[in-house]
């Protein structure tokens, strides 16, 4: 598969998680009385991930995270001269997402970027529950730590076939579940980046950590999948029938 | 499979999206305060489509939506002289359940049509956010391109075989759970069309951009699979094992 | 496997869908605060079901319910000398249930059978949204249709082999997101017993209803799908693996 | 698969568990408005071990709970020898887990060990709903004697291949779906004792209920699908590619 297509394919699909993910959350989570709450918000962006993994996974093999592309490099299942371009395409599918989120937010009269947001990460003041710098460092890394771990494990050729883009799409769905309170949750920079650069001010001047601890927590995921699993699995990431080389 | 035995799947199966979807909508999205809200109905849509696309799969491709049949005639895999009487029988399906469920809501004494509705799709005044006919229009059409892209994407035969059910209901699940405010989530004409016969006046006027802005983004997503994919490929849309042509 | 075997897990299979659904409904739904309102009783319910023909299914075919018995034998997959045992067991499961149920439940001190109940099925004064005895009938009626046609359609032999446990478990998620506040959902007559024995009264004197409109759907759905299929399947029902023969 | 990689993986999955599960309830099930409340817990819950089961089932078959270990043993599926190891991994990763969330959550200015807990297990005046001893004795037999017949059930070499880690996972969903207001569900003596251990006091005191039930529950569960079965499987337990003997 070319790089035009695979690239391409990480564009739709990082659009997807960040408009899904994010646009649940500034769109529905705080509907009055019926909205979908942070569950609903967990739910969205893991079923980005799943739905996207099913179906692109064998184009590009879906992973919509540049701590997803380092930990697979880490792990031993993606080249280094495929990194960037990789990375610069979810982040441009990241910021259109953002983009194409806030122009239909604005389609609601109370709606206003200063008070609702975009969904973007945050710590200390801008952490949805308060939470400290050292909490919003310390749990990000430990998610995307597991996250590439579930990602290298499930993806393994000795693992049930078909069934990872479950599994990963569902340990998305768990990481939200525990983190939104403390930093909305990234563990993805593209995921931070988007919102990042339409919100701005604080939003860019903490991203900083959501590229440090993501990358650091998937890079310390794939070489730990490594060392544990005992031999390099031949099974290419998320999809198992996917190409993730060129 | 004969045009009748697949029509009829299509009926039951478009039945059971709108009886199941607008029906949690209707009778439990707000119970006093154990209501489903609209994560619950989010999750119903998304499984009428998971429970029939794994039931009737291998008779009529499980479709159940003209945006859908549109889209896989324009991602390659569905012929164009079965569009009609899919599509027929898709809004027969809709109608009707939209009946049944006006029916067995009318049990409820305090029940009315003016105000608690069926679930019919709208913009503006009838958004049940107020979003503009703009947000309706985009949002709309993003999501349709996005839902056939997964169906096209995880039907193709390079996905995992089996999952393509579970990768389309889902999506329809994060589908409902970013846009029910904006327009009560459409996606799909003949849903839009089923409550609005039976609610009539501003729902039937607003129908126009249900059946517009879907059928584009439906359009739209089956070309750009097509562009991505490199090849088309011979699978059939949605289980995989169903044949799509007679 | 021997009609014992079948019938012990009838009736452990059973045991736990009342356990677990009713149990969830009882114990957890209308906690103060972070109860999991009828959005969790549904995936409860579902779940069950779930859980179950993944690990009875090939004993027993996993019925748990007269309904799903009476409609696979309907369907041409279950013989009728095997319907008196299945049905026994399932009522014998779920008996046993609502008693452990009802002991647990008693070691809160502010429960109250009277107030609380054991989430038995009722209509008009007793359905939890009052809804009239019409629209009970007709909601068990349709929904017990829809259910058998998922059970018999996703084990249908040209159904994706393995997943027709995760669609029929789905399914009875989805028919409880939009039917528990009509007759707090049936589609089981099985179900609808064990409570009810425990509950006595009113519960019992509106039993017939929950016997004579999931076994008229069942039995419906048996032939219904029968007539769509074209040809008999002969992959038995639910996992696709169990013989449902002795 | 050498003892030191097998126990590394029942570590690392159980920190998982313990972190996520318990994460989940301590940060953000009671978040004001928007908090996922005890579904989203049970959901947590679940994914843990359906997310782990996919990665590391094929490492050490996941087990994450000695409740597991032992109904696994008794169910003639694990030898003895390997369960002092196995447990003793399941230990140091639930107190590990347990203390890193301990740091993360005390990075909120008002979280306090005393008022927010670290969600452990308890009965009467430590059960959230204030239950009995003996409703938490029965309730934890209850349904660890399911959990671990859904354990040997699904990873049945007759069961469909590779969805055991979807009905486990699942099967642990529906069990906090239902007990959460009883003793915030163990059924783990390991995810009581990480907490326990931690919180001290009350927490510790209280932890014999949370080996004792769990324990008699399991071994009861895998005494009985052995004697249900009919058969010894010869597939090793959670992802039935796994191998559980060195």
């Amino acid at each position: 598969m070319s790089m035009i297509r695979r690239s391409s394919a990480e564009f739709l699909g990082t659009f997807w998680l960040v408009f899904g993910g994010c646009g649940s959350a500034v769109l529905a989570a705080a509907f009055p009385q019926v909205g979908i709450g942070l569950l609903g918000v967990s739910l969205a962006f893991g079923l980005t991930v799943l739905t996207m993994a099913y179906s692109i996974g064998h184009i590009s093999g879906c992973h919509l995270n540049p701590a997803v592309t380092v930990g697979l490099w880490a792990g031993g299942r993606f080249p280094a001269k495929d990194i960037l371009p990789y990375v610069l395409a979810q982040l441009v599918g990241a910021f259109a997402a953002a983009l194409v989120l806030y122009v239909i937010a604005t389609g609601k009269a109370d709606y206003s970027l200063a008070v609702n947001g975009l969904a973007a990460n945050g710590y200390e003041a801008h952490s949805p529950g308060q939470y400290s710098i050292t909490s919003a460092l310390m749990i990000e890394l430990v998610l995307t730590f597991f996250f590439v771990l579930v990602i290298l494990g499930s993806t393994d050729r000795r693992a049930p076939a078909g069934f990872a883009p479950l599994a990963i799409g569902m340990a998305l769905v768990l990481i939200h579940l525990i983190s939104i309170p403390v930093t909305n949750t990234s563990v993805n920079p593209a995921r931070s980046t988007g919102p990042a650069l339409v919100v701005g001010g604080w939003a860019l001047q903490q991203l900083w950590l959501f590229w440090l601890a993501p990358l650091a927590g998937g890079l310390a995921g794939g070489l730990a999948y490594r060392a544990l699993a005992e031999e390099a699995p031949a099974k290419p990431a998320i999809t198992g029938q996917a190409e993730s080389s060129t």
